[in-house]
């Protein structure tokens, strides 16, 4: 499986994905699920996928293959982010229906893909594209989205993240999100990428892996469980009328 | 949709349910998920069912019904937990095959069960029942089952819930794990039905229904938020190679 979430802020998006992929418990490997391009000054796409790798690859594949032959759209042609998320949803949608002619699993072969960035002159977007090859927006009600096992990480979510956040803090809820799953969730797993963009900076930001020994995540780990433990500790005891 | 779990500790059995059932979004309802057998000083018995609620309280009352005839083997007629797990299985196993004899989608009428509960003379035991019919039993390594919308609530139980943990503070970790699993999905609600058992009373606690007013519920609701909150703000900030 995977988990990969997004979340489009005030300030910035935010992207952190987890690179492990499962054919069978025997079968486990690494593979990067976030993609970055861009035209610095111009545009900043991130992609992230989940699902049937050879899928969410053939996307990829496609969606670079455009843009190497210089083919018209592609993900430097398209003129706002909206166009972007119709041109993934259409890459996407084509690929399933191609492997899918002859059988009637089709959700075998499904992917879940987010779309975020900015192009100049607009406001960022950040998408959620469905094997259909439709998608939905993020709003400042709900500002980010989650794709593959995204139930574990939720809660924190939920609770904690709101649009007005700034960035570091909102990259803090987010591993955490992380931190949570990788836990409860063996097909999860370590290392990160980590994607973060500063709102009209146009710049490609350089993005970090975080391995297993990172500092900072070990770090928060190991605070976020003393909190927890500190946190129930403290909490009120049951009446008495819990155990009658 | 629902969520069950049940722990089994050093001290005793811990078992909290939610009430809501629905038949798509139109068709929400209270159903309690969570029965009780006992005789007093000989055995206690509690079963929390998941899934198609036809074929849980289908189950339910066959089991009720050989109690009431008296026919063997009923719910006091067996003589350990082991084979009060069988023959739940195999009444489960028999209410899906009669529903499902004409059709080819089975795991529509699926339902999962917890059974806990001790019996003169044995250990207290608990028992996650699949719906061919087979089980698997609590230990001291994995002292909890989870039933329905597991996941949201899975992270806090595998940080801070023990073996050895007083009865007490499990259940505050349980009711933590309630309110996560609420606030991130409509299909689980309140009322939650809560029962507890100390190890080797064989008396039939009376149990605990929280409503959406429990002040206990409300106050341990509220301090886990600010608890999150605070510890997410008392958090080393990103290092600023994340922001590169």
């Amino acid at each position: 499986m995977t988990y990969c979430c997004a979340l489009r802020l005030k300030q910035g998006l935010v992207f952190v994905s987890d690179t492990r992929t499962n054919a069978g418990v025997d079968h486990i490997a690494v593979f990067r699920k976030l993609y970055t391009y861009g035209v610095e000054g111009e545009r900043f796409i991130c992609i992230q996928t989940s699902g049937n790798l050879a899928t969410t690859q053939a996307v990829i594949g496609h969606l670079e293959n455009q843009l190497t032959l210089k083919n018209e759209p592609n993900l430097f042609s398209v003129n706002t982010m909206f166009e972007l998320a119709g041109l993934v949803g259409h890459t996407l949608k084509a690929v399933i229906e191609e492997v899918t002619s002859d059988t009637h699993e089709q959700s075998n072969y499904y992917c879940s893909i987010l779309v975020g960035g900015q192009i100049r002159g607009e406001e960022m977007h950040l998408y959620n594209i469905y094997p259909q090859g439709n998608f939905i927006s993020a709003t400042s009600d709900t500002p980010y989205f989650q794709i593959g096992e995204s139930k574990y990480g939720k809660p924190i979510l939920d609770r904690a993240l709101s649009y007005e956040m700034p960035l570091d803090e909102a990259l803090q809820c987010s591993l955490i999100s992380f931190d949570s799953t990788l836990r409860s969730n063996v097909s999860v797993g370590m290392p990160l990428d980590v994607m973060i963009y500063n709102k009209d900076s146009l710049q490609m930001p350089r993005g970090k892996r975080i391995t297993e020994d990172e500092p900072y995540f070990q770090h928060i780990s190991k605070q976020w469980s003393e909190t927890l433990r500190r946190g129930l500790q403290e909490m009120p005891k049951p009446t008495a009328d819990f155990f009658e």
